[in-house]
């Protein structure tokens, strides 16, 4: 079998990313809480301070730190309590010098006072005065305006995915309206004569289409719109057809099956056609998932990928390539990635990056398990069983039981 | 400070699970691809085999291993091909010894074979017959009917959620219909005379309102529906009527703020009034979050909780109670934790468990480093700043850098 035109992982991400860079999704504005979920386009800046004003973070006495020098539990300061400022609202005088105002937690300072003293260091002495048993240093109990956000702070940059935490933040610091990626619309195309769907009657012989399905779903994951989901004969024309079709409103056009090694291979000729010559690789260094595709048409602009007709080898391939371009694009961060101890020996297969699904197991104490799943690739199991999945490098040999690998949540 | 009525994170678990344990969600049925993201509510049982007959992996001819026998690169066997078989047809003849019949990757194979070897591995030799150079073992290339999923057989499990190789599962299984959990319904409250709105004019003093953006984007990552979101001065008798009329819609109540040490502690009578009696916990050992309120009412069976009105706390104890028991009901998996080393040491609140936001840095060849956000808890940058948080154990003196902690990411 020949090894020799494929590509590395890297190498073919590579091709793609420089032939697709102009694949950037669109930005469109939205309101910011329809945001959760979608990732930022541009830093987004604070429309002000947050807090807004110097701000309690107890219940107490706003007072000046200098009242309080050499204070204790047996030696209090007695302070005039000249306000007691309500909640949401500006105080109304200043502290000087033994004077002291009532303060709730997330309540504004009065001016003079640089500190607060928790309410139960205090007791009352008098209808106006207080003792004060602490000593305070300068800015204590308070958060300063603009300590949490500064006004004109990018305080969320681009590429990150909003997650609730962000929607608050952006809540709080006023902004209502932010920029995040559209993104892409795809075309999922299923190939073969002997494909069925979920609910058609079946014959001997015939197969549940998976993979129009699964793709979907997983584009989904990504917020991209599937345009459409076909099921198509292996039937040259009628292919081509599709893809053309697609090109037009499709930013990614997915291809399952037609790219084994088999009689029926000719979507690398289609693709290469309909791309004006975009070809890129055709066969990629990993198992499973070799029969790989990867054009791109200049004119359209539209990512043409032919994925393995198995299905957990296409969902591989999609995550590893047209997931990850798109990571790339919109800046963010590759996923968090899990280590684990190997549970058993697992070659690798000579030459080709070799993807060992597992299931991971937690251990009181030591670190995670993670439990190759052994199967055919053509099983659909192999993939539900599995948590996540690890890759190892081409030029190594496999791993051995014990070793620690990283493994990617699936 | 009081300590003495708090309860462990743990025993306030406990109360609240044996408490609600009837709110255990409504299944519903759903069309499969409109599953995805969701929650199985059932195990469920394949309709068919999956592959639904004895399958080749390979492109090649379908054989009796034992004609094979012996066979080698120098030593071939000669074999007569006595059909094609097209892609998903079944096919007509019956091997018999000295026979083969053309099958593709994907293909049935006939009655009286039993392997199939890899066109690689043939010669076309005349006409009618080809060369074999390889011995095969019985099964070789070949998925058994059924070797996948077997009809009645529960091939995904209860408390699932579903993800794209899960949806095409299904498909393969010819499983149109699946029963997903109905999630809850929710409304989410936030107290004080100082919150404004994101896009309200601002005086001095006045702070825009985090939770109700935050805590709904967070109850909506659950995939709960939000009936309301509401502002409210804090009125004992509005907020009592707030609340009061959530639970007749609503399965959970959070009510975020008016649960600190302050004047307004009222929250946790309104909730012990309304539900009956059926207040749980009033303050949990665990910083931040320690003024929360959890109660169930039987007559409505109504969640309510009172959160605190810090923000991260806030999204915290929601994470913490409200998602964890959501989980437990719905059979889930705990989310997987990143190991990774603490870079300093950070003291535990005496007595309390403590959690601790922190940023994953990874590092190359070693495990990953958790930084600590530091800040005070009012800031909300201290959580869009995190990836995750650790909770150190009540009874620890905190952790010490190198220490190897666990981290959820949030």
């Amino acid at each position: 079998m020949e090894l020799l035109n494929v590509d590395t992982v890297e190498e073919a991400r590579k091709k793609l990313l420089e032939a697709a860079e102009k694949k950037r999704p669109d930005e469109e504005e939205v309101y910011f809480t329809r945001g959760t979920g979608r990732i930022l386009a541009r830093d987004t800046v604070a429309e002000e301070n947050v807090p807004g004003f110097r701000k309690s973070t107890v219940d107490g006495y706003a007072v000046r730190a200098a009242d309080t020098q050499g204070v204790s539990e047996s030696v209090p300061v007695f302070l005039r309590v000249i306000e007691e400022i309500p909640m949401g609202r500006a105080p109304e005088k200043t502290i000087s010098p033994g004077e002291a105002a009532y303060v709730p937690t997330g309540g504004m300072l009065p001016q003079g006072a640089d500190a607060v003293v928790m309410i139960e260091y205090t007791e009352k002495f008098d209808e106006e005065s207080i003792a004060v048993y602490d000593a305070l240093s300068c800015g204590r109990n308070v958060i300063r305006e603009g300590e949490d956000i500064k006004r004109g702070e990018a305080f969320i940059e681009k590429g990150r995915r909003i997650r609730p935490q962000e929607t608050g933040a952006l809540a709080s610091a006023g902004v209502s309206r932010i920029s995040v990626f559209r993104p892409w619309t795809v075309t999922v195309i299923s190939t073969g004569d002997e494909l069925a769907g979920v609910e058609d009657a079946i014959e001997k012989g015939r197969t549940r289409d998976i993979n129009t399905y699964s793709l979907s779903a997983a584009a989904e994951g990504y917020g991209f719109k599937v345009a459409d989901a076909l099921v198509l004969k292996d039937d040259r024309d009628s292919i081509k057809k599709a893809i053309s079709e697609a090109m037009t409103s499709s930013d990614v056009v997915l291809v399952s099956g037609g790219s084994s090694q088999g009689e029926k291979d000719y979507t690398a000729d289609i693709m290469d056609e309909l791309s004006h010559g975009g070809l890129l690789t055709h066969g990629i260094a990993i198992k499973p998932g070799k029969p790989t595709i990867l054009a791109f048409d200049r004119e359209s602009e539209t990512i043409l990928a032919g994925l393995p007709g198995h299905p957990a080898a296409a969902l591989l391939i999609f995550e590893l390539f047209i997931g990850w371009l798109y990571r790339e694009l919109t800046f963010q961060k590759e996923p968090e990635k899990i280590k684990a101890e190997i549970s058993e020996n697992v070659p690798s297969a000579g030459g080709k990056a070799t993807c060992i699904f597992v299931e991971l197991v937690r251990r009181e104490g030591r670190s995670c398990e993670a439990r190759p799943i052994l199967g055919k690739s053509g099983l659909i199991t192999l993939l539900t069983k599995a948590d996540g999945y690890t890759v190892t490098d081409a030029n190594s040999e496999g791993v051995n039981e014990g070793d620690t690998v990283e493994v990617t949540l699936f």
